[in-house]
């Protein structure tokens, strides 16, 4: 196990009915910005159930935070922040309004001359200060909810860049299964494949004897196995959507990454594809998981046929027949969630893989995965046999 | 599920030599009372590497806390606190010095009157404020680095009592497997089989469809299985010690309890073996978890099967002779880990029933157990069936 510090002081706040906790969290005097994405949680009636849990507090309010949220949206939020003095950020969403509450927490009190885009440099180590945060969720998925990270897009540029900081860690949040009822199957199949890729790319890389980040790992996958499924099939089963949105929060809120070694290659050659061509972000993964798997099958042996036996239970036959049964697996489960795993599913015969890698290039990014090899003819070729 | 709040904000900093992390833990005007047990920190060497990485730090020490951390003993660190104006508690040790530690932060700032022991009442809703604590961890067992609890034992009376709460969470614990090395062999055994019974206490009770919490509580269970025994066999196995201090951390952060139901029925008895026959704690986990388990093997049937099934791989015979062969695999381990498991192992072949049920029914636990059906009655079975 390599060393490592953990510290995830974000408040949990579990279960149906959670939203009645939601005032106590938050300082009485408080200028609090609501942010929001599309019209969903105004038709659901959820922002209307938060201004009256929050009645006679402060409150402002931004929707419109898209999917893969952009910096020109997000800086109309940045400038309502810092005109009304506000001084918390309430997320109501699922990921992505976490993710650009996150920058709008970090850009409003960026004082540099320059454009608030650059407190993204560095991966984050420019975010000195921010804006305290916290949000009710909506959508299981990203983990955003708990933890330091954060993804935001340029749409002038088609840049997509991550950034982390303690600054921006959740101070708490609500999370309450009902509100998952109502969520699209796509966003509920994408949600499980985006938590259940978190889980791969801090787990199959090769072993450290970290024995228990292994078997959490394990019983998050298994779990989100069993019941992405059933989410699918019942949608207001509540102990399913529970089960769902726990998983999807541990997944990424570094427990189960402490100490092991990570390979985030999938999301970072998927960020491209969304950018270029547009699929959800977890159909980039469902499709580049597969095919990465495979590429690096020998580098990643030892924890392909540990996933092999402890999540999916193939003991028989050879190890590269055991690896195979592995991948195709993971596939079928992705494809039985109704996330197809090819590129040509989406309409994308030719993939940009040109643009894409000089992205991939520009970005730094020509190191990737655990021991650093999977340079850009790796990419190139992962992109190649995702079609 | 049932509904929860999570609250774990201690930074954790694992791993060999992270002694080095202590000082930026620290505000650097502190004034820090370094608290710690017997001499096994001095002569280790610990103590000293500990001052070295503080010099220059205004530091006042209080050793000689004892296990079961007695109130007459931690009072006197108390009166140097106040007089001292300590702002800063580091505890170096297991959890006994660290639960003595939480008193001393608790009662240290205690104003009323009467005497601080009153502190612990309610268990511990009259703690208001505390002076914050971290610690360096030695002993691989408690949980208490990383949760709210503590236990305190009164010597003039016997009296063993538990109190919680958020003001003494511990702000950062440094867990380095290396300080585990030179731990004699019972104290190593105890712990794993502390660290074993928490994880039980919040696992077989009943199932509430709680996967997440299911498969963490497995994942651990078997970590403890598999590295107990090779801890004793090769003491300075990194990797081993190293999955045992995670394991023993997680085990009692309020992770896996979350949500689930939970029967602490086996400490609270344990609690008066140590008090009237001075067995160590984790001696009385192990005589009184097995005949428990048997007693309600009704009321806890399904997790029963569930355990056996999945950590133990018992999945032939009739439900009856599984748990059967489940309570029977948890008493071996614990005999292979060095602990006996009957009360006469221990030279008491005659318990003390009747004081003991005594000071169960003066402390109020008649009704103890997950369903709150273990009453005097059951206890007296309990402890009768343990010789």
């Amino acid at each position: 196990m390599h060393n490592f510090t953990l510290h995830t002081p974000t408040k949990i706040l579990f279960g149906e009915g959670q939203i009645a906790a939601l005032r106590e969290q938050l300082p009485s005097d408080a200028r609090i910005l609501i942010t929001y994405g599309g019209g969903s949680v105004v038709r659901s009636g959820l922002l209307t159930r938060i201004r009256e849990a929050l009645s006679g507090m402060t409150l402002f309010e931004f929707g419109g935070i898209e999917p893969n949220p952009s910096y020109e949206t997000l800086m109309g939020a940045v400038e309502l922040a810092r005109a009304e003095r506000v001084d918390f950020l309430l997320a109501v969403g699922g990921g992505s309004v976490l993710d650009g509450t996150k920058f709008i927490a970090a850009a409003a009190p960026y004082e540099a001359a320059d454009d608030p885009w650059h407190v993204l440099e560095t991966v984050g180590e420019k975010v000195k200060t921010a804006i305290p945060l916290g949000s009710v969720l909506t959508l299981p998925a990203t983990g955003s909810e708990m933890n330091m990270g954060a993804v935001i897009t340029r749409k002038s540029t088609g840049d997509k860049q991550h950034f982390f900081s303690p600054c921006v860690m959740p101070r708490f949040a609500v999370l309450d299964p009902v509100l998952t009822y109502t969520l699209p199957a796509r966003q509920v199949a994408n949600g499980v494949v985006d938590a259940f890729v978190h889980v791969v790319e801090q787990y199959i890389t090769f072993p450290v004897d970290a024995k228990v980040q292994d078997r959490f790992a394990e019983g998050l996958l298994l779990t989100l196995i069993e019941e992405g499924p059933k989410a699918l099939a019942e949608p207001e089963n509540y102990a399913v959507r529970a089960n769902l949105m726990w998983s999807a929060t541990m997944a990424l809120n570094g427990l189960i990454g402490a100490g092991v070694p990570q390979d985030w290659a999938t999301h970072m050659l998927g960020h491209e594809l969304t950018a270029r061509h547009g699929l959800d972000h977890a159909q980039t993964l469902a499709v580049l998981l597969p095919v990465l798997l495979d590429v690096k099958r020998d580098a990643k042996q030892d924890k392909l046929l540990q996933y092999a036996e402890r999540v999916w239970g193939i003991t028989t036959g050879d190890e590269a027949l055991r690896i195979d049964l592995a991948i195709a697996a993971t596939r079928a489960f992705f494809e039985r969630m109704g996330v197809p795993t090819r590129l040509r599913d989406y309409g994308v015969d030719q993939p940009d893989v040109t643009t894409m890698l000089a992205k991939l290039q520009e970005r730094g990014y020509t190191a990737l995965g655990e021991h650093g090899d999977i340079d850009l003819e790796t990419s190139r070729h992962i992109y190649e046999a995702a079609r």
